[in-house]
């Protein structure tokens, strides 16, 4: 079968926005990685976060099932240790198997706005 | 004539979102799937929508006739079933002919916004 | 000398929002297209427009000069015709030498909103 | 090791906004550049800015540590001369060791409002 998409992928802009003052949870400000895994295999994914001054953390570790997606907020990564709210990072993204990552933010700092944005992750052949 | 696109795109990072308070239908929350195909033979697409806790679902099948763009919310994909609103998923599309596949979201849940995000989808080779 | 970028760039997901709130003309809503080139040579570019419902429309012609840039508001795109507001759109553009191609929208239709997407244009090898 | 990235990254839409209502310093109005930098040597990284009206300047110079990441607003950039507010703008970043490169917008132009917009930047091989 085609392989569909990438084993490793890379997202420099990372920054979870640091509060959010409409509805919750519906609302709440998040950095998010959208995971798609077509295989026939469980992705036992490893993430690994890089900052501006101080060296990358990791693994991070989640499961995307077999013909499953995942969308995973940063916000609720907490092993080894929780990202920290407004602290730039990137980070990158492995697979054993063929996957495509997507990125997104919400971001309700302001009173009464939603922002939105997004880009494909960058994948590594 | 030259290739203009590839036969495989991926979108991971989908949801549509519920509710939407300003007026319709411009102002409609929507998710929607951007096609060109510039070929000179019309191109019938199968989508597959992948979700976290369920077998994928489709095919769902549109046509892009030669020559010809479409715009399609993912909010009017009702068969083989309607995509739930705030259901996150992914989706992949295939086409017999190279096309091109850009994703947009406008997001209006929050009286009085508009949020917009979007991304080139992921082409497979 | 390295070659920056592509000769052919798609956006299937053009749709100049009819419309706008804001004060001009900052806050004009906006489809646009912005151009790098890096060569020692002019681009005269050309640009395609294919709709949903008739055949493609063109050439636009516009000239991105060597080592400049040119942001192109589809709005202003009027020979041979006009790209009528709020109708959906995909373009091909072609360059004689090597481009950059980033897609922006800038959405302010509903009163007292901003909404802004972009993503780089599709480029074919 | 992998070589996650590329040595030459193209962003053509560039723009600060100009001008921001919100609360400073979180709701300024930028255009940011996000670089990852994955490798074992620190990478001195060059810019070189393009206009639509005048010769490209540069190179404006930054570093990326090994393994860190480094987010740049362009409007902190004023050596060899700040980049002019609501001014349009390409870039073109290049790097000794491979690196990923993500664009980011921030528009606070009116009042109560917050737009975000980005994209990957432009690799070249």
């Amino acid at each position: 079968m085609e392989q569909l998409g990438a084993q490793v992928w890379v997202v420099p802009g990372g920054r979870i926005p640091f509060g959010g003052t409409a509805p919750e949870p519906e609302f709440t400000s998040f950095d998010q990685l959208c995971v798609l895994n077509t295989t026939e295999s469980a992705a036992d994914l490893t993430l690994c976060f890089y900052y501006e001054d101080t060296e990358p953390v990791g693994p991070y570790r989640f499961v995307v099932h077999a013909r499953r997606i995942r969308h995973v907020r940063v916000n609720d990564l907490i092993d080894p240790e929780a990202v920290r709210l407004d602290r730039p990072y990137g980070c990158v993204l492995r697979s054993p198997v063929p996957v495509v990552v997507q990125f997104l933010r919400q971001d309700t700092r302001l009173p009464g706005t939603v922002a939105l944005t997004g880009t494909m992750a960058h994948p590594i052949a």
